[in-house]
């Protein structure tokens, strides 16, 4: 069996927190828990008492090429032998009631994740099941909560986007990506004064054909252009295009200019 | 035809992103998207040539109730009309090549677009079909790209698990929960007078009963046991439950007490 037909080759990036799916019901959603663990950078998972038993092809077929994160799966009884060589687990959990528990966000949860894996611990985090979430006896295996901030007046959260909101909070809590960037790829961003060349030139032909000939008006009106032109970050290669279009636009009254003497 | 019929009641929270499927395959997915879309609480969801047509039934059955979004749906034959109303579009994409463009996280999308819709303009966001995403010309109406930052070895991300990081990223852009708090529920974190009456009731105990007898090492013990009590916040609650353990495994040892001298 090559590398390929087992699915991407998700390597394990050093200590990372275990899934726990406890009573999973759909094969389709452990697939695509896997998926969303794969995008995250996840790779351990565990099932406590599947609802339809294990393996399952369809959850195979479900994960887009995650193989190796079902392959690698460990099924367990119960919440407790699934969790016994952990050092924390979380849980998440829509609605706790009555339970004098600390709870984290997702992003408060990964970013305790990130910290106790850094310091080689082992943690997990627990999902419930897709209908009744988890119980108080699963709760009560964790350390902490963990409940999404979402909009209130729609709980209903897939399980696979449950596990999708946790893993990309745990790949965004060690992720130096500015959030914004321009990107030039083969080019790079004008200088002012290569910005300051074309607007001159621009300026030029403005003369020339007459646009700015109100003379009073002129300063603002050429203030407002490059009002505009200094807007947004400009690369060098549009502004050699940008003087293309401006040489090209002006090539018919320069020689309209040419022939009217003669004319 | 009830409200609970029609499903979750979602309320439109003022201005909030459109979201433009273009393209989409399945309508499973489509339905999948409403149902993340509501739990972000975007609600305007708008699709360019879907390839199975519309309205699909399965849809509604795959949004868990996100009903009204499916409802509202506007289908468009290309990105030009679907986007012609929106003063910004935003356009996610994998690997952006060639293109000179501002990329974005969703995250930083998520702040961009609080900012655009609180200044009472109009923004969408872009998602490409499933197995292609979306084309050039379709990345050339948008004005930013979005990118999310996830694991490179694992690019392949379900349509509707990208519109949930990025209904996701809108809500916690607005989100003021803290990242980790006690849940105390009827009850409150203990006074550090709290603590010391307890710890003052648990001292006296094991004074009694001989635990603390070895006197050099006793002020290093007391220490000790103080360290283990005030790792955590504990409540009021739990002390006077711990209190009472003291009090009810001494029992015994004073019953045997007050017997001995007469034995």
């Amino acid at each position: 069996m090559t590398g390929r037909e087992r699915g991407a080759v998700l390597e394990l990036a050093g200590n990372t927190p275990v899934v726990v799916l406890v009573r999973p019901q759909l094969a389709d959603n452990i697939g695509a828990c896997a998926r969303a663990m794969a995008n995250g950078g996840l790779f351990h998972l565990r099932l406590v008492a599947p609802r339809d038993g294990w393996p399952q092809p369809k959850a195979w077929r479900n994960s887009s090429g995650a193989h190796r994160i079902l392959d690698a799966v460990t099924v367990h009884a119960n919440v407790a032998d699934a969790v016994a060589d952990l050092q924390h687990v979380f849980a998440t959990c829509p609605r706790p009631r009555h339970i004098v528990k600390p709870v984290l966000t997702a992003r408060g949860a990964a970013a305790e994740l990130r910290a106790i894996c850094g310091r080689d611990l082992r943690a997990g985090v627990l999902f419930g099941p897709e209908r009744a979430g988890l119980d108080n006896d699963d709760m009560a295996q964790a350390d902490v909560l963990v409940r999404y901030p979402l909009n209130p007046a729609f709980m209903s959260l897939n399980l696979a986007q449950a596990v999708m909101v946790l893993a990309y909070e745990w790949w965004m809590a060690d992720e130096q990506t500015r959030p914004r960037e321009l990107m030039t790829n083969e080019t790079r961003i004008a200088t002012k004064g290569e910005l300051e060349n074309f607007l001159a030139h621009l300026v030029d032909e403005l003369d020339a054909c007459g646009f700015l000939r109100n003379l009073p008006k002129r300063p603002g009106m050429v203030r407002n252009i490059r009002h505009f032109f200094q807007r947004g970050e400009v690369t060098e290669q549009e502004l050699r295009t940008l003087h293309g279009i401006v040489t090209e636009l002006s090539i018919g009254r320069r020689q309209r200019g040419r022939a009217e003497p003669e004319g």
